[in-house]
């Protein structure tokens, strides 16, 4: 399954008005005529991030007559993540969050989305910006379950920390910089974890928000993980200390 | 990092004579000259894999003068099996071999090599054939881990489970289709763990062969993991079970 996208002004403004679901938008730089301000205009309303690029950007779109703007259309719908707390607090079961900061690349991401999946994740919270796009290669290394797992965008990560800890989410930072091993706290009642990229890490203000960090111990000569291997191992630690221990 | 091939029937005896270390040897089929004949006869001697394939995938080498013949150097070396056992008897720890059959994603197997080396694996048991090649993808998967694991090439699985019973180590399938939990069988004694490919598993005859099976538990939605995610996850329970229980 390819990744749809829209070409074009007016075409761009009808997929606004229709409610489809856009994922990314970008408009050339420098443009100036009503119709092109009626779209930023709209784009800003509705919400939708968008990016000024130079024409370079465009031009591997250049056979589909896009008049200096291009919208990709998201394969799935996003959550509203206030909806998924307040529907959560009806189910026996304590919720999982994954909220992932900078993760860039969409092979990790599907590998991630598939985990969480399997693991029964309750969403999985990425900023609006800095995320890999949930594009084909996403698709296909989360192996379908990026139809059955729920995403939430938001705009800033502190800003989803905020609203979980306001309903009593306890909110666990997975990073090297820990003194505590997964094995060492208690994953047992509602928890969000946070994991960041593997080159940039947690940026340290989102360190400082959460209430607990948690590392995965290293007992060997390398000293990082491939942060979707990192995220399994954490999930199925949370399996395990619900289940069977 | 890039994989070195070496092209021509003297320049691959010539390899061969200088113990280099080929990974794989391509040679074009049909071809009856006396130095072909040579180079076919050391092959067998010294135990190399090589395959017959037809001119069509020498093409890409055409640059190259390779008289069908082309050769690829392995960035490492690999190690002797029956060596790393009786190495690790004077070691006071219990070892963890990892025995990977029909591992044929590059990067797949490049963040397993990560998280083995992490957790540290005694030693990674491949195929000669049927496995990803260790090439560039491999090696900037791993994060640079190829150059810290050991890994110990064998003609069949088999023979390496036999080798590892004989050494009273407890060889272990995670397959899906077990009954019982990784967190529900020990982990802490000297142990091999087996895992399979995504698409075929872990073949019947060498699922029979095993002395155990686990399995990690799904509890979502998705039915399968990433191998690399599901091998991460389960070498992670050793260390659990090993240093945090």
């Amino acid at each position: 399954m390819e990744v749809n996208n829209i070409y074009g002004i007016r075409a761009i403004l009808e997929a606004i008005k229709a409610k489809k679901n856009l994922d990314k938008v970008w408009l050339l730089k420098g443009q100036k005529n009503p119709l092109f301000k009626e779209l930023e205009f709209k784009l800003k309303k509705n919400n939708i991030t968008f990016s000024y690029v130079p024409n370079e950007r465009l031009e591997r779109f250049q056979s589909k007559n896009h008049q200096g703007a291009v919208a990709s259309i998201s394969p799935i719908v996003f959550d509203n993540l206030e909806e998924i707390i307040s529907d959560n607090f009806s189910h026996k079961k304590y919720p999982i969050f994954l909220l992932l900061e900078n993760i860039t690349d969409a092979r990790n991401l599907g590998a991630i989305i598939r985990s969480a999946s399997a693991t029964g994740v309750t969403s999985i919270i990425l900023p609006k910006t800095g995320s890999a796009p949930i594009n084909s290669d996403t698709i296909k290394t989360s192996a379908g379950a990026l139809f059955s797992v729920s995403i939430c965008k938001i705009d800033h990560i502190k800003d989803a920390i905020f609203l979980l800890q306001a309903n009593n989410i306890n909110v666990i930072s997975i990073t090297e910089k820990s003194s505590n091993t997964i094995y060492e706290i208690d994953l047992k009642g509602p928890i969000a974890l946070v994991m960041g990229s593997e080159e940039k890490g947690i940026s340290k203000s989102i360190l400082n928000t959460c209430d607990n960090s948690a590392k995965l111990p290293i007992t060997g000569e390398i000293s990082s993980l491939n942060v979707s291997v990192a995220c399994g191992a954490v999930l199925y630690e949370v399996i395990r200390q619900r289940s069977f221990s």
